[in-house]
C-alpha cells in the first residue's frame, strides 16, 4: 500500500467494523446493524462521499451530543395514508429505515404511505431508503434536507441543501429505475474530488462569495455557494431551485424539522443556526403500490419496454450507449460486492485514528 | 392595431370566446366551461405558448377524430388512496380537473390521494390543475407526459416529452408557494419565441440532427432535440433526464397510457406513433392534506417563514430579489384580470378563422 493508492475492503469485513463502531457509541445492536447496511450501501453504490468515510463524523455528532444512539423513534400523528415521525434525535441511518417501513406498511393497507420525518440526522444516501419499496412491488420515494450550501437563483446567501430526491421503480426481467439526484448541478461529493486534486469545477456548478460564477472548488470555503441544478437563469437553475425548496417543505415544513438556512450542519465543529423553528432535520418518504394503480403484471411487462426501448437508443457519436438511472449505481455494487471496497488512504487513516479511539479492531483488507 | 402590436382582450370576453369555442366543437355546457377555464389559466399566468393561442389545435385534434368532446371519465381502479382514471379521449383540459378532484376527494378522507391517468390529451398547464389542491389547504401536485421532443442524455434521438411537474403549497398569509417546470432546460414555449424571432438559444438548450450543441432555435425541425434540464452531462442533464422519465413512468406506465416515443402529438397533422403500447396521452395527480401531517396553522405559519427569510434574501448586485416559485405567474395574473390578455397578430388571426369556421362571434377587444 502506497499513500495514494486505495485500499480494498472486502464488503463483510467492512460492515462488520461499521456494525461495531455504531455499537460502541452506544447503539443497539439491531441499530447498529440497519445504521451499518445504510452508510455501507453509499460505497457499495459508488458514492463514496456519503459512506463509511464519514463514519467519523457521525461519531463526532454523537460525541457532540447532537445523535443521540439510543432514540425512541416513534409516529406522533397519523391518518390512514400519512405519518409524522419524531426521530428523538437519532441517527437518519436509523430514523429513515423506520419512517420507510412505516411508509410500505401504510401502502399494503390503502394503497401509498407517505411520511414526514423531524428531529433525525443524516441518513445517507436517498437511493437505499427508496429502494426498500422496490422489493415489495412498490414505487419508493426518499428525500431529505441538509444544510445549507445551495444559493437559490439570484441570492447571494446560501439557503437550501444539496437536497436530494430519489424515486425507485420496480421493473419484471429488467432490473429497477432508480432516479437519485442531489437537485444541485454537481452534487457535494464530487466537488469534494476537485477540492482534493485541487482540480477546476465547470462553470456552472459554483458561485463565489460576490455572486459571480466561478470555477475554484475551494469557494464554499471562502463564502461561495454551490449553484441549483441549471447553474444560472438562462439555464433553469430556478427550476434547481424550486426542487430543492420541494424537497425542504415536504421533508420539514411538513414534518416540523428545520428548514433553509436552519438546517443542522453535518460537521460537529460548526455551530449550530440561531433561531431555529424547529427540530432537527427533516426527511420525505413514499411508498405506492403498483397494484393499487394496475396488476403489477402489467406494469411490470411496460416497465420492461421503458426501459429496453430507452437501453436501445441510438447514442450521439462519440458515446457508447443511453444509460437507465440507477444502471451505473447497480454495476458498481454488482462489482464492489465482490471484489470489494476501495478506500482512500486518507479515509484509512480516518477509520485506523476512530477505531484505536473506541478500542474497535480495524477491519482486514484483502 | 398594426401587425406587431398585440391586441389586449379581457379576460371575461376571452373565456365568453373559448367556451362558445369549445360548445360549437360538442362540449357539453360545463365541460366547454371547465376546459376554457384551464386552457385560459396559461393566458392569466403568462404561460402564452399554453394557452389560447392552442385553441385551434385542440379543434385540430377533435376534427382529426384524436379527442372526443363527450367523453365518458371514469375511475377503472382504485383503492382508498389511489385510483386510475379513463380519460376515454377526452379534452386534457377537462380529464384532468375530474381527476385532480379525485385526488383531493381521496386526500379529505384517508389523507392522500393519487391519481394515474390514461387515455387523455393535453392538459394546458400543470399548475393549474396542482392549484385547485391548495385552496383545499393541500398540497397539490401534477404532471403529464407528452410527445417526444428531448433527448436523454447520451441519445442522439427524442424519447420524452417536455414532461412538466408541479407542486403547489398553502402558505398562511403569504401565498401559495407553486414550483411549476418543464423537465428541459428550457420550455418548448420559449424555443417557440426565439424562432418567431429568429434568435439563438443559450448552449444546453437544444441539440442538431448529430446531436450537437446548437444554438439555432429552429434545429428541432429538422431532426434535433431539446435537452433535459442541465444541458450536458457535465451541468446534470442526467438528474433532468431522470425527472423526465419519472414524470414519464407515473403518468402513463403506471395508467397504461403511450410512454416515451409512443405518446401522441398534438398538432393533429402528425402521424400517430406506430406500436402505441397504451391509450392516449398520461397525467398524475398528488393531493396531500396538509393537516395529516401537522395542524394547518402550524405549517402555513412556518410556509410564511420559509417564504418570507427566501423572499428577503441578500441578491447577488445586479439583482432585485430573490423570487419564490410562483411569484411572476401570480404577479402576471392580477395584472392580466385587470387589464386583459395581450394576444399577437398570429394569434388573433388564427382565432378569427377558427371563429369564422364554427360560425362563433369573435370577441371584442379592449
Amino acid at each position: 500500500m502506497t499513500n495514494t493508492l486505495p485500499t480494498v475492503v472486502p464488503y463483510q469485513q467492512l460492515l462488520d467494523f461499521t456494525i461495531a463502531i455504531f455499537q460502541s457509541l452506544g447503539c443497539s445492536a439491531g441499530d447498529a446493524r440497519t445504521a451499518a447496511v445504510a452508510l455501507l450501501s453509499a460505497d457499495l453504490r459508488g458514492i463514496d462521499s456519503h459512506g463509511v468515510a464519514r463514519l467519523s463524523g457521525y461519531a463526532r455528532l454523537k460525541e457532540a451530543g447532537r445523535a443521540n444512539p439510543t432514540p425512541k423513534v416513534r409516529i406522533v400523528h397519523e391518518t390512514p395514508s400519512t405519518a409524522v415521525v419524531d426521530g428523538d434525535s437519532g441517527l437518519g441511518l436509523v430514523v429513515a429505515p423506520f419512517a420507510m417501513r412505516v411508509a410500505i406498511e401504510k401502502a399494503m393497507r390503502v394503497g401509498t404511505g407517505w411520511v414526514s420525518v423531524n428531529n433525525s440526522n443524516h441518513f445517507g444516501i436517498a437511493g437505499y431508503h427508496a429502494l426498500q419499496a422496490v422489493s415489495e412491488d412498490m414505487i419508493g420515494i426518499a428525500m431529505t434536507n441538509a444544510s445549507a450550501l445551495v444559493a437559490p437563483t439570484f441570492s447571494l446567501e446560501r439557503l437550501l441543501g444539496t437536497n436530494p430526491i430519489c424515486v425507485a421503480v420496480p421493473a419484471g426481467e429488467e432490473p429497477a429505475f432508480v432516479a437519485d439526484l442531489a437537485t444541485t448541478t454537481a452534487a457535494n461529493g464530487k466537488l469534494e474530488i476537485l477540492q482534493r486534486k485541487s482540480e477546476a469545477a465547470p462553470l456552472g456548478w459554483i458561485q463565489d462569495s460576490q455572486g459571480r460564477p466561478s470555477t475554484d472548488p475551494h469557494e464554499l470555503k471562502s463564502g461561495g455557494a454551490l449553484l441549483p441544478l441549471g447553474g444560472d437563469r438562462d439555464h433553469g437553475s430556478h427550476k434547481g431551485y424550486a426542487l430543492g425548496a420541494v424537497v425542504d417543505i415536504l421533508s420539514a415544513v411538513l414534518s416540523g424539522a428545520n428548514y433553509g438556512p436552519w438546517v443542522p450542519p453535518f460537521p460537529a465543529y460548526v455551530p449550530m443556526p440561531t433561531g431555529m423553528p424547529g427540530k432537527g432535520i427533516g426527511h420525505f418518504f413514499g411508498a405506492m403500490r403498483v397494484d393499487a394503480f394496475r396488476p403489477a403484471v402489467d406494469f411490470k411487462r411496460d416497465m420492461d419496454k421503458w426501459i429496453r426501448r430507452f437501453r436501445s437508443a441510438t447514442p450521439v457519436p462519440g458515446q457508447e450507449k443511453v444509460l437507465i438511472p440507477g444502471d451505473p449505481e447497480r454495476e458498481m455494487e454488482t462489482e464492489r460486492r465482490q471484489s470489494g471496497i476501495p478506500l482512500l488512504p486518507a479515509v484509512v487513516e480516518d477509520l485506523s485514528s476512530l477505531a484505536a479511539k473506541l478500542g474497535v479492531p480495524l477491519f482486514e483488507t484483502f
